[in-house]
C-alpha cells in the first residue's frame, strides 16, 4: 500500500471518531431519559452504529477505511501488503479516534449524562459493551463469530462489482447487530470497545460507576481472533 | 453454466450458512430474554433475514448465489441450463450450509438457549418456522404465494440494469417478510426451514421440546411449488 | 411511446398486482391477531408498501412501471406522449391488477381473515384506506398534497443520473407514508384504493362489514388532482 | 458557480419546501392522536426527515441542493466559489421554502392540528425543535457537533465515486438523527427550525400556545457555527 503512515493515522483517527460519535450517540439517545429517542428500541441502535460505519468509511477513504483493528489484522492475515509501521498507524489512529469520538459524544450529551435516575451500568453501556450473561469463554465465541462474519463478508464484497461500497458495509454491520448482537452487544471492533472505555474512565459526569475493566479483554481478543480467522480462511478458500 | 459442481457446492454451502446464521440469529435475539434485542419486534426480524440474504449472496457469488432450493428449481423451470449433478450440488450445499449456519447460531447464543423461562415452542421458532393457524393446505398456499413473489421478481430483476444486485434481493426478502410472513413465518426456502430443524433435533440445549416434524413438509413443498410455478410463468410471459 | 397496448396492459396488471399483494399483505400482518407481525407498527406498514412499489416497478418494467393512475395522468399532464388507447391500457391494467393483488392477499391470509375478534372496520382497512377524521374536503386536500409530492419528485428523479431507479421511488413512497400518511392512510393511487375495495366487496370471509363506498371517491379524486397538478407544475417549472 | 440567482432561489425554495413538508409531516403523524402513525416512535421520525432530505435534494438539483443555510455557509467556508448575491439567493430560497413547506404540512394535517387533547408544546414540536434539557450553551454545543458531522461528511462524500448521491446524504441525516438528535431534536439547519417557527406563529389552529422565540436563536447559531467549522477544517485537512 502506497499511503504514508501519517496519512493513514489521521484518516483512521477521523473515520473512527465519526463511527464512535454516532455509535455511542445512539446508545446515549435510547438510554438517557430526557432525550427525544429514549426507549427507541434496539433496531434504532443498530441503525445508529451502521450509519456510523457508513459515515466513517467515507471520512477515512484515504486509508481505505479499516476503522477497526480486527479488519486491519484480518486483511493482514488474508495477505494484504502492509508494513509494520503502517499497521501501527492503523491501530493507533483507530484507538485514538475512538477515544476522541467518545469524548465528542460526551460533549453532545453532556447535560443528559448527569441524569440521576439512570443506573451507572446503563451509563457505562453508552461507552462500552457488556454481555447479557457473563461467561468469558462463550462471550469470546460470540464476538469471534460475529467478527468472522464481518471480515469474511467484507473480503467477499471485493469479488463482485456491487457499486455499493460503504453502503454494503453499513448494511452488513446492521445485520450483524440485529442478528448476532444479542449476547454481547457486538463490539466486533477492539477500538470501538476499548477507546470509549478509556474515555468513560477519564471523563467526568455524575453517577458514573466503574469501567468494568475485568471484561475489557473479551471485546479485544474475541474480535481479533474472529477477524484473523476470517482472513486466513478467506485466503484459503480463494476469496482474496 | 460453466462452474464445477465442487465450486457450486462449497459456494452455496458458505452462502447459505451465512444466511441462516444471521437469520436464525435475529430470531434468537428477539426471543431469548437476556439479549440486547429481546422483544425487538418483527420489523427487526425481517431486517435480520434480509441482510442474511444480502451477505449470503456476496459469499456465494461464484455459484450465482441461489442459496435456496426454490430458487434453483424455479430457475430450472424457467429454462436455466443446469446439469443434474449441478442441481444436486446446489441442493446439497444449501441443505448442509443451512445446518452449519444453524449450528453457528447455536454456538453464538449457547448460554442464552439454556434460558429456563423461554417456552420450548419459542426456542424451536429460532430454528424453524411454524404457522399461526395450523392448516396444511392454507399454510401451503401462503408459502407458495410468498415464494412465487420471490422467484418471479428475482427473474424480473434480470431484465433491468438496476445496479443494485444483492441489495434488490435483500429488499425483496424484507418486503415478503413484512407483507406475507404473517401466517407461516415465511420459510420461502426449503433449506432455510429443514436445515435448522435438523440442527434443532441434533444439538443439545435445555428445555428443547420436539422438532415438530409433522409440519416439516409444508415449508419444503410450498416453496418448491411456488418457485417452480414462478419459473414456468416467468418463462411463458417473456420475463426470461 | 412505442409499446403496444397489450404489453402495457399485461405489464401494469402484473406490476400493480405485486404492489397490492405486498401492500395489503403488510396491513393484514399488523392487523390480524394470530400473525407473526401483529401490532408491528406503522413504520413496518410503510416498509411493506414501499417494497411493494419497489417489486412492482421491476415487474412492470416493459410499460415503464406507472402502476398508479395518478402517475399515468400526471405524466400525461406533464407532456408525456401517450395515445388514448395506451392510457386506457394503463388504467385498465392498474385497476384489474389491484383487484388481482388484493385477491392474492386474501388467499395468503385466508384463515386469518376469519378471525372473530378483529373488528369489521379493521378488516376493511386491510383492503382500502379510511381517514382518521372524516371530512371529505380536507381528506381530499391531504391526498392531493401527498400525491403531488409523489408525482413531482418522480418527475424530478428523471433529471438526475441517480442510478437508483426503483429504489428511489420506493424510498419516496416510504417517506410519503411516514410523513403524509397520517390523516388518510395515503392511498396516493386510485387503483390502490378502488381495486382492493372492489375485492373486499366481492370476496367471502366472516365478520366483513360494508365496504364504505361513501368514501371511495375521495382516494380516487384526490390523488388524480394532486398528480395532474404536479405534472402541470413540473412542466411549467422546467422539470420535464 | 454558473447558475443564476433566480434559478438558485427557486430551486432551493422548492427543495426546502419538500424537505420541510415531509419532515414536519412525520412529527405531526407521530404526535397527533387520530393519525395512522400516532406513537410511531423516533426511528420513524428520523426516516421521515431523512427521506425529506432525499426528495428535497432531487427537487433542488439545479442549485446542487444545499437546502440548508449551514451547508451553504459551510461550503463557502471550505472554499466554494459563490457570489454574495448567490449566497443570498440560497438563504432566501431556503427560508421561504421552509415556511412554504410548513404551511403545506399545516394544510395536510389541518383537521388533526385542532385536536383538543394534544398539548401546545407537542403541537409546536411539529414545527420547530426544542431541547430536552434547556441550557443554551450545551444546546448550542450539541447542534454544532451534529451539524459539523453533517457538513464534514457531505464534503467527504465528494472525494469518493459512491454513486449514491442523495441516498448517501439521506442516510447520513438518518444517522445524525438517531445518534445526535437526542438532546435538541437535531435542527442542524437554521431554515428547518426558523421557517416552521414563523409558520407556527402565523398559521391559525386551536390550542396553539406560544412559538418559544427565546430558544429560536440556538438552532440558528449552533448549526451555522458547526457548518462553518466543518468547512474550515475540511479545507485544512485536504478533504476539499
Amino acid at each position: 500500500m502506497d499511503v504514508s503512515s501519517g496519512t493513514i493515522f489521521l484518516s483512521e483517527l477521523l473515520g473512527t471518531a465519526t463511527l464512535i460519535l454516532l455509535g455511542c450517540g445512539v446508545v446515549a439517545n435510547v438510554t438517557l431519559r430526557q432525550t427525544t429517542g429514549f426507549s427507541g428500541g434496539f433496531l434504532m441502535v443498530t441503525f445508529g452504529w451502521a450509519i456510523g460505519v457508513f459515515a466513517g468509511v467515507y471520512v477515512a477513504y484515504e486509508s481505505e477505511a479499516h476503522i477497526n483493528p480486527a479488519v486491519t489484522l484480518g486483511l493482514l492475515a488474508s495477505g494484504a501488503n502492509l508494513s509494520a509501521v503502517q499497521v501501527l498507524a492503523y491501530l493507533g489512529g483507530q484507538l485514538l479516534g475512538a477515544i476522541l469520538g467518545a469524548t465528542l459524544c460526551w460533549l453532545a450529551y453532556r447535560q443528559h449524562l448527569d441524569d440521576a435516575e439512570t443506573e451507572p451500568e446503563a451509563k457505562r453501556g453508552i461507552f462500552s459493551t457488556a454481555p447479557g450473561i457473563r461467561h468469558p469463554v462463550w462471550n469470546l465465541v460470540t464476538e469471534a463469530i460475529a467478527t468472522f462474519v464481518l471480515v469474511f463478508v467484507i473480503i467477499a464484497f471485493g469479488q463482485t462489482p456491487s457499486g455499493l461500497g460503504p453502503l454494503a458495509v453499513a448494511l452488513l454491520v446492521l445485520g450483524i447487530g440485529v442478528s448476532l448482537g444479542g449476547p454481547t452487544g457486538y463490539a466486533i471492533n477492539p477500538a470501538r470497545d476499548l477507546g470509549p472505555r478509556i474515555a468513560h474512565a477519564a471523563l467526568p459526569f455524575s453517577g458514573k460507576g466503574d469501567s468494568d475493566w475485568g471484561y475489557a479483554w473479551v471485546p479485544v481478543v474475541g474480535p481479533i481472533a474472529g477477524g484473523v480467522l476470517a482472513g486466513l480462511l478467506a485466503n484459503a478458500l480463494g476469496y482474496v
